[in-house]
């Protein structure tokens, strides 16, 4: 199997990040040149017509795309350790604590950064400035339900680590292009757990 | 069990149709008035912290939130007829296919009419006029992805009827809110598609 990615990018770091958690050995990585808009080419869109990575690359020839649904098919080919829930209403609570993170915080986040950083202009046009400064409130407001979560409980979704974990890590780490640290803007347990996560191998893919 | 929604929303829709689909009896259905903000009371925020419906109120006292995850926990509790994929593998692809439409057309299109429509005022403040005009570009834009997909399947994720095709239908229903209609716009296979969808019973709910 082949990965195809973007060194720096959040999604792409996800799924190494899960594959490392997985110790998933022989799948190759391919960058893709973002700034030079590879993802726009007709191979590429060939392969995922929404022109987005990650992509893997399946030995039968199949593309897969969208970073959650890539993590789907590696949790049935290597099931263990489970990080997206061992039966139907586990998997619906850990997607639950997942779509949170996706849609509360790392789409603000993503907005934020991308329609106010000069770097993310090749990718984002137009930037809409007003609207990407608005975006930091909305994160930061969001970023509350995540501090309270974390003060109850020690992971994103609950006592054990998962998937969820891994998406509010890439997320977070994102925005230190914008020299964003959450102990700095009021949010102790969002720190702490993030430095915990930082700690382990699968972070320094 | 009850599910919180708000009639003419677009993602409560989607569970409606889903337990049209499977003709799961017995569930409650109790309104939020999303225009009365009763989405951000502390008792609907102890229920979903991201103030967002729908949210499934399970027997056992626990809320579940995230349209696609109260999905994956009703596919559980009611396998027949699937609608998420029989394994890890094919709920890959349908997830893939679920979540292009969430991120590629359910987006930019969400974001063009509640950044411009005054009558979503309420629910999105500040409104950014010309971003969100720029977002019924990359929606028309990207639905060209959806257009070549029916071209060659019948289904939006293939062969067979799935969630994928529940996101995309309640997505671009919304859409008549500004008047859209794909056939109107160039997206034939996507107006034969949608109507073919309009006639099956769950698109009553």
């Amino acid at each position: 199997m082949k990965l195809y990615m973007s060194h720096r990018a959040p999604n792409p770091r996800r799924v190494q990040m899960f594959i490392a958690e997985k110790a998933i050995a022989g799948i190759e990585e391919v960058p893709v040149d973002l700034n030079a808009l590879e993802h726009k080419t007709p191979e590429f869109l060939a392969k995922n017509p929404v022109a987005r990575i990650p992509i893997l690359a399946l030995d039968d020839g199949r593309s897969l795309s969208e970073t959650r649904a890539i993590c789907t098919y590696l949790e049935g080919i290597a099931p263990e350790p489970n990080l997206m829930g061992v039966d139907a209403t586990a998997r619906a609570f850990i997607e639950m604590a997942d779509r949170h993170v996706e849609f509360s915080l790392m789409l603000p986040l993503a907005n934020w950064i991308r329609h106010t950083h000069p770097g993310l202009a090749p990718l984002e046009q137009p930037q809409f400035g007003d609207f990407g400064e608005s975006q930091f409130g909305k994160f930061t407001a969001n970023l509350g339900w995540l501090e309270a979560a974390l003060g109850k409980h020690e992971y994103v979704a609950g006592d054990r680590f998962t998937i969820a974990d891994i998406t509010a890590f890439c997320g977070i780490e994102f925005t230190r292009l914008m020299k964003f640290k959450p102990g700095d803007a009021g949010f102790p347990n969002v720190q702490a757990w993030r430095d915990k996560i930082a700690a382990r191998p699968s972070a320094k893919v």
